[in-house]
């Protein structure tokens, strides 16, 4: 990470879930596990698979060096406080009640055992939020992806609400992720106001499926991207990945659907996070990741949006547009049909009523003084131009 | 009850919830709270609260004296197997699966914390369904009040179905009654052939919104009474009882409201169970349970449906009619308005063509060779008639 | 009709819709044609079609005859007022008040062009109701199937009042038949105030489908049949009629399914009417029509429901029970599968703690002392039973 | 117009609804009225009223004028057939159909009884469209408001696809704007490719519910705006004209209510049309329609959104921002609270990271080297700017 992707910017590594689960051998959770806690109801990492926290240091040994590589540490939480706290009726710092008595009776995640949700009208439950990102802060975490959240609005707001506040409040910077997607739409303002980033969807995977259906979901969030809040369109995952979990662990996306997944994250502006064995990426991996232009558009990319959606030849065509803050415009054409695609998409759909040279992203190519972009793009494919007005020189 | 009510057909006398719970104070559930539970994960008496259950005896010398009495015992229990068993991992007797097993990862009652729903695929689930009824068979139960399971399908279908099959198993015949209302009349043949009696209702209580309420319920249940299985519309919250818990500890109902529910609970043939403090019987509610023709009214009364509802001079009508098993008909008429109502109803609507002798059932009054009733019933009061053919003599 | 039938209870001679237009030629109809009315916007019978009918005398003649026979006379209408009626703006007897200004401005069959509807709330509504009853009065109408009205609540109950109120004021006794269906069941009181019989079901056709789906009708329905109001299950097709129109234009009911269908309207209680090509009703037929022990079922079912609907080896059996007001209580048993079924019915499924003899009424034999039914029924098909208390003589 | 508004930008004039009406007196619609058209079963102007089409020259000379003086001439249809023409059978031009055979049985407008759908299935349907836009065209239109039909997919989808391709095969450009609104966006697409604006709003009025309500509608359609197709926000109801027709016949809106409008269409990019006496016009209303920094700011904003929605001091303030095509941005600032707001807005949340001038659209003011803008806005007002790079020269 460091050696090869810090210098595109690529910059958090973050621990996924089950850190405090010390048996947690697969991909499946285990039901009513017994899980590493200390003294005040807070989960702590297992000791036998993270072997730095012995001796109560936590994540710190391990925050301390990713820093030292210059990157930064994140790690992940479920919403709420551990069951076993509570039918143990374990201690909350800095309050005199206890986790059985902040625990929100009905409120469980209905995929995984760990936690019961904390209700916010009850004394100690804002003193448990505190007690865990002071401990964070304490570790030097720098990021939080938070679980069980993100879809569970309204009934669980005051929670995000308390929650938000409490790591405002620890004396860290972090930025917050709420997960799992889908967000919803209605509560746009909220997620911003209380987060950095929320999912917009539940777990991508390599399913073109899957891709195909973030299209329409990057349509209705994209006016809700920039200044510090991201709706998020999930982890990226590309080379030694694959939801089946088959021998070949190598994910079902094809070149063209991982260029199409790399252009829509990249105009839509997803945060970027790589869903992949780290030490098994293999040169074209490494090109998709370490576009330097596709990562230019998705940092530079403002006011992005769908132009329009339509019918090709028989073919699904969807044509997404953004300024670019450095001058010029960003355009990607996507072919979300089944078979080639190609054809000439006039400027003026774009609003664009000057000759531009337009510069494509993946295949470097520079073409001047065009009213149209001429895209010939294969099934699944995608095209990224940077169109810049044809006189200028900046 | 052995003294007062046996003799007109009361039977059953049960211990409803929390009766394993030592520190059970109020109305209020205690969340998370500690329950007194054998080393096979089944829930047992508090013996603080139920002395003759010390050493282990469990309800088994409470049954034997209710027995003795010549009454009939029955308990309540929640569908599942206790949380605290399920985190502290306790074994289940005849299997070598444990309750961690068993457990249901996303199944609890939302209004209780008690217990995890059980899941029928998982090894180990019937033996300890078994193993509960097993010993309330040891003990000498007669009926189960089951909760958290009657409003729960279809979600825990294969769960009553468990259930169901297991206490059938058991060796001893005990009535199943089925709680929380509101049943799905959609799976009223389910709950025929799993149970005995299923609540059509949430909890009843003293509040004539309620009572008004069960008029629909009841019409749409009809169909489902009878040979062994029982739409139930709660208790009979009369006498000594309120849901307010005010120091007046008196039901909110008018003795009008409650002729009404007596008439209506007996010809839909809704089993009737006392909610009531059973030491302070007044002797006006002693009178309304006592009513030796509506009891035979609930037993006699076959086929009972809604016939008409209808606003008579600005009074909203109700008529009710069963064949009456032992020759002749019952109908019983409702005044659900607010101001008193004075009508006559021609036998033709309950399709009687031939003159009838009318015998009232509160007043006592008969009143020979009638082809209508006349009907003189105040606000939220009811009058119920035995009707027979006029020639016939029986 | 009068030769063959009306000695087993037929009565009623119903002239279908389009009567009114002189070019009819299929069973299909034919949008915005011309219809034959008389100076008051009041539709009557096309001469060409309905010679008798010449010279303004309506159906009269018809009338005449039909009641010659014995038999008595029926036609249908549609809700409403002729489109060509308000287009022209013609008069309303009795009024000073046009056809256009008692249209309903957005009131329209989807069906068939014929008709506006009335607006209740405009002056001239009431009068326009009345001139149409008063005319059919004057024709000596006994019957009135009033279509594109049944299914129409609540938007058009306010015509449906004002219509039954004219028809009732007319004069002349006439029975009024709400069409299409589904009728809504929540508005049961509202049928039964206004009219005699309305239909539960869209049109019913010789297919098992609609068959196989009447038996949930007539379940929700049956606690709304008598006193002079019946949920009207539609026409029976069998015979020579047929839905596709095929050349063989005979029923695709089997003579099973015929026997279910019977057996489903006698107990439900629901109106009879015979959907066929009266002149070429063949001997298997015939019979079907003049079972007399189900046209007494028919007529002397008391309080008939559905007791369940059940798999018994692998077939779904239906049971269903009724009081027979005669003494006794009629039971069929449905086999809705699609093999064979060889059962034994329990007579307490019924409430019958007692023997009985047991009169199919399809075989005609009859079996004493049973405490059950033994039924053996092929797919689709069904048996009826007249049971009487063993002991009993009269 | 011709001599105060065309010098801004106004081009366009429109004859709206019933123009071949003759009876035609208030706001009000007559049922089943008579209207006024050619022997092919078109609509043309009633003379009574538009005396200069007398002779049958329909609006031929009308169009001339409006031409004279530099503007453009639009009219109103209404989707469909006249109904009157179906009930009289009437031919269609170029066709040996007649309206009776191409309208759609069932498809009426529910407010207006003049026209039937005409169904595309049928023979002459097309010839019927393309004969009135061939009439149009003689008569010189420049712009047609199709009503009835924007809200009413997916049901007339095709007949709006057969009416767009009779327009765009007419022969002379017509503008297509199809009422009324809400249209749905799932819909967007084919929108833009069957016409050139549509409603996304029922009728607009003079009422804050009514313009509150549009912040909501504009945010879910900005992404549909551009390259000659809008998303239409209605009418400027402002001056001489209110939804009341009470005496004192002025807009109900107050000045800073038609200043936010005035801001909210511009930034969004709403069609500007005039719905105004516009004899009648005094000084302040015409200065808001010929505020020319308002009118470029709706001709030169590209990728326009709304940023945030937030409760500022118990006031909820609203900022919508966009790309000026000159160079630059433009930000508005509404607020849609019920006191004043006084606040500073920093330009990342417009993800602007540079000093900028700010040039306030209403007041006129400009300050230079701004990092916030600070907007002091009455209840229910609005500040627009235009926002340049502070060191920018052009």
């Amino acid at each position: 990470m460091a050696k090869h992707l810090k210098q595109y910017g690529w910059e958090y590594v973050v621990v996924d879930i089950q850190w405090s689960e010390p048996d947690a051998k697969t991909h499946e959770y285990s039901p009513f596990t017994e899980l590493c806690m200390d003294e005040y109801s807070r989960l702590i990492p297992a000791e036998n698979r993270f072997p730095s926290s012995a001796g109560g240091k936590g994540f710190a040994p391990l925050a301390e060096y990713v820093h030292s590589l210059g990157l930064k540490f994140g790690i992940h939480i479920m919403r709420g406080i551990p069951r076993q706290a509570v039918h143990r009726n374990t201690p909350i710092l800095g309050s005199e009640h206890t986790a059985r008595e902040v625990a929100k009776t009905h409120s469980i995640c209905y995929w995984n055992t760990d936690m019961y949700g904390v209700d916010p009208e009850k004394e100690g439950a804002r003193e448990y939020y505190d007690s865990i990102f002071k401990l964070y802060a304490e570790w030097g975490v720098d990021f939080i992806k938070c679980d069980d959240i993100a879809r569970e609005l309204p009934h669980e707001e005051s929670e995000l609400i308390l929650l938000s506040e409490a790591l405002h409040n620890c004396g860290r910077e972090m930025i917050l992720s709420l997960s799992p997607g889908p967000a919803l739409l209605e509560k746009a303002e909220l997620y911003k106001q209380t987060s950095n980033m929320w999912r917009i969807t539940d777990d991508f995977w390599d399913d073109w499926k899957l891709l195909y259906n973030m299209f329409e979901r990057c349509e209705k969030w994209a006016g809700h991207c920039g200044a510090g809040h991201w709706p998020d369109a999930d982890m990226l995952p590309v080379g030694a990945i694959r939801q089946d979990y088959s021998e070949d662990n190598r994910t079902a996306f094809t070149y063209d659907e991982e260029k199409t997944m790399m252009t829509l994250w990249g105009i839509f502006r997803s945060p970027l996070m790589i869903g992949a064995e780290m030490t098994k990426l293999d040169e074209q991996t490494l090109g998709l990741l370490t576009n330097a232009d596709i990562i230019a558009m998705n940092k530079n990319a403002r006011h992005s949006h769908q132009v329009w959606r339509r019918n090709i030849d028989g073919v699904e065509v969807i044509l997404w547009v953004a300024v670019c803050s450095k001058g010029g415009w960003y355009a990607a054409v996507f072919n979300a049909g089944e078979k080639d695609v190609d054809t000439e998409i006039a400027l003026t759909d774009l609003e664009i009523y000057e000759p531009v040279s337009a510069h494509e992203l993946w295949s470097g190519e520079t073409s001047a003084d065009r009213e149209s972009l001429s895209v010939k793009i294969p099934s699944h494919g995608a095209a990224a131009f940077l169109l810049r007005a044809a006189g200028r020189r900046d």
